[in-house]
């Protein structure tokens, strides 16, 4: 029988809604604070063995329905001479950051293949590893997201210089996101190729934008780098404060639309519309709570879309490193025992 | 005849659409940066000659509708001794966090009278110096935005320590709230009886709760702040990345509710309600594009709630340090001329 996620992203009845939580093998989990002791960030990146390890682990240690490889968003960008660094105590860091027509044209094309080839190593190793009925998710970052750091630098509250480039060079801007829907179409159809069996797509900072704005800079790419992922694979398309820009999300494409927390899910599928599936969205805060406070909201979820197929469990975003794994345990044991049919 | 921006917030026709822009005595202006040079950043909110002088100031060089009383949302804390400080290359600072239900406790009740008294001598000065015809609006922080600055003791991008206190201590969190309640009526009903002819209440960083959260922790008290504000005057109920709250915002009051970049105005507005008054709402990353683009982006606003009375034109968010000058003046010019009937 097919896995309860990859069900729930065709919108087929479940058993049970399935879940899975965006940064599940992250810093909140000994197991990986325990690797982490031996690697960097980037450096566990680069190791396919670390990489298929934490993936896994996460599974076995929460019973979510679904693992995702672990790798960064920004491992794209290596390839192309940035200076991309992930120093202890801050987000990544790009020291050269790409600023004009004339930085864009510098930049070479990314050959996947040669320079990501350890993600698709950890890929294979994940999928071998895991229990055949637990799919395997790939991911990229999208193409706004990618670019607003490559060209800020670091994360960034008004997204400065990606605004000023998006808006005093038209040109410049498009070459770049064609550059990278190009590579990232390469790199998740590469994943897939390794087995990913569905991929997700983090436009985790497009909800900095009016939906004009949306619609004019980001769209077209995003919905270019959708239509060139392999058939057949679930497309995860998601973002944060995207609660004024659902509708042109779900027009670049997506066959689920990943919403956060704040907006209620019922109201944004309703908006969305019911051709496609929706995931999320519980406030990762929220894990901070005591165990009745937890169970209450996610309750208060699955009945928000009780009845309608398509709906799999998540947070709003990555879990933090605050978060008791006690508490991510009860949250995968609740949805299932709440929503089991 | 009254000013277009008072008509504007009760929703009376206006002969074109009245403008004013947030932070807009702020470090982009040339003349706020040479006053700056003589105060730091406290010392000049401390001084009221000096804040009645930047506030007058912005007035005379953008020619805005409306003037906004130079201060900070976060003054209202300095009489608790939580050691606020504005360094320099950092946001706001609170030295010793509200975190525990002891240190709501230990709080004593804010005397505005006896501490912000230099607000209110501010508000009269500026009050004078003004032209008649430009009305002062007078404004503290919200509730929640204020406790969220006092809990996690700077800016944050989760809130952990907010969160943490809201789901875990809703007793010591509703006590600080009221507590903030309390000081914020008398300090906003103060600046009212000292010359304020509206005010704003700025709910900046509560878009990062969940609708559900916001109606159980935020709600009642923003709705008992602004039903304790002086009768007849209109109060700006403003907030960003609340796409996913308006309604909830319009539920706690405010006869004009501000609308940030993210959601498309006459969306917003609909989901609002036509007996409430809009403000809004272009990016102000918008303000670095060529004139033909900020021209183009103010036309699609007017356009897009043309012909309903009740619209005040602002940036969604604060006017930011790297705007030029000419394109903030452009900016008012261009409201007035295309909505001028």
């Amino acid at each position: 029988m097919e896995s309860p996620f990859l069900l729930a992203c065709r919108r087929q009845p479940v058993p049970h809604t399935p879940i899975w939580l965006m940064r599940q093998a992250g810093r909140y989990m000994p197991e990986y604070r325990a690797v982490r002791d031996r690697f960097s960030f980037l450096d566990l990146c680069h190791n396919p063995e670390a990489s298929a390890e934490v993936t896994v682990t996460a599974v076995e240690k929460l019973g979510v329905d679904a693992a995702i490889i672990f790798a960064d968003i920004l491992l794209i960008l290596e390839p192309l001479g940035v200076g991309l660094e992930f120093g202890p105590g801050h987000g990544p860091i790009i020291h050269r950051p790409v600023r004009s027509r004339a930085d864009v044209d510098q930049l070479p094309e990314i050959d996947v293949a040669e320079h990501l080839s350890f993600v698709f190593e950890a890929v294979r190793l994940a999928r071998r590893e895991l229990p055949a009925h637990v799919p395997l998710i790939g991911f990229s970052g999208a193409p706004f997201t990618v670019a607003s750091y490559l060209i800020d630098g670091r994360g960034s509250r008004t997204y400065v210089h990606t605004k000023s480039l998006m808006y005093r060079d038209a040109g410049a801007w498009h070459a770049l996101l064609g550059l990278l829907v190009r590579a990232t179409a390469s790199y998740l159809n590469a994943q897939i190729a390794a087995g990913a069996q569905a991929v997700q797509l983090f436009d985790s900072w497009v909800g900095c934008l009016s939906p004009a704005d949306y619609r004019e800079f980001v769209l077209p790419h995003t919905r270019a780098l959708i239509e060139s992922i392999t058939p057949g694979v679930p497309v995860i398309h998601f973002g944060t404060d995207t609660a004024g820009l659902l509708e042109a999300l779900r027009d670049a494409g997506g066959d689920v639309i990943g919403v956060d927390w704040r907006i209620d899910l019922d109201a944004a599928w309703a908006r969305i519309g019911y051709d496609r599936a929706v995931q999320g969205n519980l406030d990762p805060l929220a894990l901070l709570a005591p165990p009745d406070e937890i169970r209450k909201r996610v309750r208060s979820i699955l009945t928000a879309v009780e009845g309608r197929p398509g709906h799999i469990f998540n947070l709003g975003h990555g879990i933090i490193p605050e978060t008791p794994v006690d508490h991510a345990r009860l949250l995968v044991d609740t949805v299932h025992e709440l929503s089991a049919r």
